[in-house]
């Protein structure tokens, strides 16, 4: 399914607060003594390594915030996979502009594009097989929509946004709770028609208890692979089976072939290394 | 020097906006529907790697924005190493309001812990020499005077915070200058008195000619240690001596050993993997 | 299952924005000239009408931000019913922070407890029925979050809280897709495995064919009574429906005795007349 | 008089705040799953009752900030009474830009109308009486200053828009006082030379001392029509006459023949229900 | 008649804002290199030369906002005259947090005492005579509520406190309406009736005409001694007059011995030279 | 050097701003009734003073964001001379728009202006010198940005932007350090390598230790004419040197002739008064 855009509504006041973050009372001051007003310039946005864009759409506004003159040509698009020396855009425009805006605009599309590339990579990893990687809620304070849309962009999927878009019941509820059926029980009594609830089994034998109460998922954690297959097993297809512990690209294989339905990885979204990605003069 | 603590009004809005962030407008369905209102627990932080830690005010405020009642116990400070397994600091209060904050709490804590580990490990692997470990302005948009600030609970200090703080002329500004000597005679003319200048140079010639300038500081970027080795022998110490182009701990030792003033690392701040600290039950 | 407390955080900002529009550049000039800033007073905020609570933090907080000294008693609870004539709440504190924070503490308490009001008679209309009663998203720009907490007061269960947490097609959506299967399968293709998906259907011919798709609800749309029993036979309980179309306490009943899951109404938010509390002297 | 419209910088903030409430972090789930980005389409906002317009302004600029493309076409304008079934405005563009918005474009609209439209109702039922209908500030928090407009788009105008912009004299400020003479007294002293004030009385003995203070107008509050009519009658055009106390449309007419100057009435802004617009396929 | 307090939330943002703009990413280098952490002082706001002080509350918060623990003591209030070398008010606390603090406290209290000071200086000037002296909207961008209050601090009174509150017509709303009988029927057409109208004339014709209109008030613009005299003989008492342009303390008693009502001054609040006022240490 | 003007997102936030705190919730109460929508109209903005102008685009912004449909060409540029009389700009567009947005839009044009006028004459008084006139931190409150951006208009500097961007050590951080030369070293080992370090020394003595520091500039505070000509000798060039206190374009010349490099200057952006500039109808 294609990638839709994010509307800039939903990232414009990022992009304003990284600029004037960047900008602060005095501005560039190495450019504003150097460029002179009236030059124009045309650069590029180049890949120093191959990997998977994403973020094309807040560079570019991150130019235009600095100068409305700018114009912003993508070469690629979101979620396309490009080559070490690839040019991703170009950017033309006022040179004082173009340097200004450049490391704000920078840091958004290497951090994005890192998580894209991070994500896209497991998925090929467990390409043939059923599961979908899917992000966690451990995301960097403040960009949670930009890098949830850049696990899309490298072909993931979304778990959770957030507390409050469907239940999803962990060791400590259930400590608080008592056991995992009253958990699940005061969780079904309170959750709207339209949020389902998943709930975190660490054993087998957790698992045979949720598969009775009509939860719509189970997060299946730190669990090794025979664990995972016999749980799927158990499971039958009755409700939705998610992996979840330190999944990387070299694991994520032997866990999808387990055949559950989600693998959830947190460091694509908290530690993914950015995709560098630098502005030439051309 | 010991590191100083962060006014609270320099970070409260990213804490608001990360919480704000995770409740929606629905707020944290599971908690709500499953712990009682009366509960009251203790939990702890827990590291579950060893490494550096960076973060607690900001984490003790996410607990306290949600409930004002919760109770944040540091047992460390920023800037400490602990090993895995430590308790960082400890939280009491209502158990709805410390899992309600949980996950925003520990998204700051380990990012910025993540920085501070990464940035130690650099600095130890330098220690004996005078070169200093710094950070860029390749920072995560929106939390740049947090990751700055975790930098220096890791043992480095700062660079540049913005483009406002002093003059580093690049490849690009002296492109469109003309030349390196035209840039800078540009900058001196037009940065304050208080506005330290720094110049990119790629080339021994290059450094030649700064050095004729009276520019502050020159950034010897992507040389081989013999050619900073020379580079420094040249400058004589003459003015400050930085070295930058991904380095890692394990090349900087050599690099540091070169009697480089200044080595500058980009994936401090944009690429460090998180610390991993976890929220448990006592 | 009780009503859980907003977090302050949730609500504050839009407590300070109505007080600084009722304040203005000039403050509150009646009182400024009238009452001696030494007098306290205790005043009592008593229901006119009967009804249901909801808002008492809201109100208290806008109390306290106008003079951290006001003590803010409250008498009931939010949810509770209360006859006319009922002392909610006492607060006492300096005279003038009292009448300078009235109308604003008054207009979120008024508002939210005539949501409440009306929830609680829709509920109670079908008392004895398993027919939950919801909101919509037709809510007051800007108190979402406050309205959606006023329906859980009044004894209500919240729809989705926005485009965000759940798919529900509707006509427009099977407009463009072409049919409701095409629609539904899109739909099922991009969502992701924590969020239902609820389709609208106006038919029992659509309702037949949406039972075959595996969505999670059905939205029958302005359907008559008859029609409704008939649409929950057809459906047997293999999914959950939710019936709509300008429903009131009058007619609520027949409508939840045709065994539907769910009744929606949007004017709970959007038309719901205020619950008459006044701010007395005592 | 005409209508003057609002600038979009009094409104645009609202508008922001509504659209991002409804997205939340992960957008139009449904929209974005099931609507290909090329379609356009052209859909009519359809009044599904007969009422007074007011808020096309808000309502396209809802549109255009999800899309800048999306063009509105007013067929009305605000202020104009339409029949069941008007269509209200055209807008036509991206066909899931026009699905995302729709909701928080209709839910300004709608409101907005809804006032109008309670507005212009009473303003009928007075016509041919000199008495004007205005509103207080029992509004909405938040959204004062699109609710003034709306009651000004129905043919009514507006009573103090806050705290700040004149003095308006409560039984609890009397009280305070001690008498209605002193409280006068010492608003005259300390209110500005462009500050009208106003005292509210309940009986005609208060009337008669206010009558002798020099205030600008009376506010004549819960008096019966008998009341009213001795009260113009002894007042004598020496200063403005204003009725309150739940008048409806019903009432109002014989408030009105009383002579009275005004006619105050909260219940336009806090509890008019809606005007029932939507937003349909061509 | 006293001067009553701002409520916080007034001001708050505003000394948040100015605390953020000294601080920037990096905060009080100078302060956190030099001062201790731990250690305390008792420092003293001293006013170096005479004048009113306006503004205690807005200083102490800035202090508080850094560090909760400052204690700030007044030892004058807003509206005192001091002499040169009074201590205005005691702070005591960490002192890192007192220096942090300093200057954006100090800007606040030195530019509201100037405001202050100018205006008592015209007020004591025109003692004896009825005359109030009133500022304008010629006020600082985003401190006119505070500027407004130093004016009452200093013994003054308030105009208009933006477009919103009265209408005041001028030259060229008079040009645009064809004449001035025009202009104050379209305005008193339009205005609410709690609404005062001004009207701007430049001589004595305009003047008679302006009286035959109902008007609350005149602003005599630029008039002589000799020319208000006589306006205010031909006003006779009937309205309000306010005498402006250029008006000093040298040249304000001869206006005040006119017999005007107000003298309105834009200088107070645009151009007043700040109080000088200094942080000692003990 | 040529002026770089300033981005328009470093200023956007504060006009907005400016226009609502005029515009309240009620608008322009006297345009809106008196000058028709239909009505276009050509302004002129005039300097009633010869000055040195700064702010045209701030001043162009507050008319288009009231209507974008008004043009604003200016005639001159910031930093120009202009002698009383000359037309600044002219401003065309809805009549409407341009008397709104007339106050704001001067009240930004006229201060900074006014900055820009009084750092001309004093740079015009020290001509022929080497000093430069740098103003300070002693700014008001929130609009730091654009005042140093006018000082920078007038020929002036600019000294620090904040706490942040340079070490200036006072008397107060000396005394808490001990002595001068604590101060110092603590100040080196703690400021980054990019960050200059400054002094105050209030005596010769003082001076002679300084200059044994490796400081980079001493501010010479308070001296004497001939106090300020030994420190000058005393330094030789060696750092740079800055005068301050209370000095005027009177006593400038002969603190220039002194040879100090900086003259700083509080009241520039302090205490300057407005240059006035009006709105005329053409």
């Amino acid at each position: 399914m294609p990638l839709t855009p994010l509307p800039q509504i939903m990232f414009e006041p990022l992009v304003r607060g990284a600029l004037l973050e960047d900008l602060g009372l005095a501005g560039d001051l190495t450019t504003n003594a150097i460029v002179p007003a009236g030059i124009s310039a045309t650069m590029s946005l180049v890949a120093r390594q191959s990997g998977v864009i994403a973020g094309l759409d807040v560079a570019a506004l991150a130019f235009r915030l600095i100068d409305s003159h700018v114009v912003f040509e993508p070469v690629h698009r979101d979620g396309s996979h490009v080559p070490a020396g690839a040019v991703v855009a170009t950017v033309r425009g006022p040179a004082c502009a173009l340097l200004t805006a450049e490391r704000a605009a920078l840091n958004f599309l290497c951090h994005l594009s890192g998580v894209a590339s991070a994500t896209a990579a497991v998925v090929e990893a467990v390409r043939g097989h059923k599961a979908q990687i899917v992000c966690t809620r451990k995301t960097t304070p403040g960009l949670r929509v930009l890098e949830k849309y850049a696990v899309r962009a490298g072909g993931g999927s979304n778990h959770r946004f957030g507390l409050d878009d469907a239940v999803l019941i962990k060791d400590n509820h259930i400590a608080i709770a008592g056991d995992i059926r009253t958990a699940i029980a005061r969780a079904r009594a309170g959750a709207g028609h339209l949020v389902k609830i998943e709930v975190e089994v660490d054993t087998l034998d957790q698992l045979k208890i949720a598969l009775t109460t009509g939860v719509d998922a189970v997060l299946l954690d730190n669990m090794s692979v025979e664990q995972l297959s016999q749980a799927v097993a158990i499971v039958g297809g009755r409700l939705i089976t998610e992996a979840s512990g330190r999944v990387t690209s070299a694991t994520a294989p032997a866990i999808a072939a387990t055949g559950v339905d989600l693998i959830s990885i947190g460091w694509l979204t908290h530690s993914a290394p950015i995709l560098d990605i630098g502005l030439d003069s051309e």
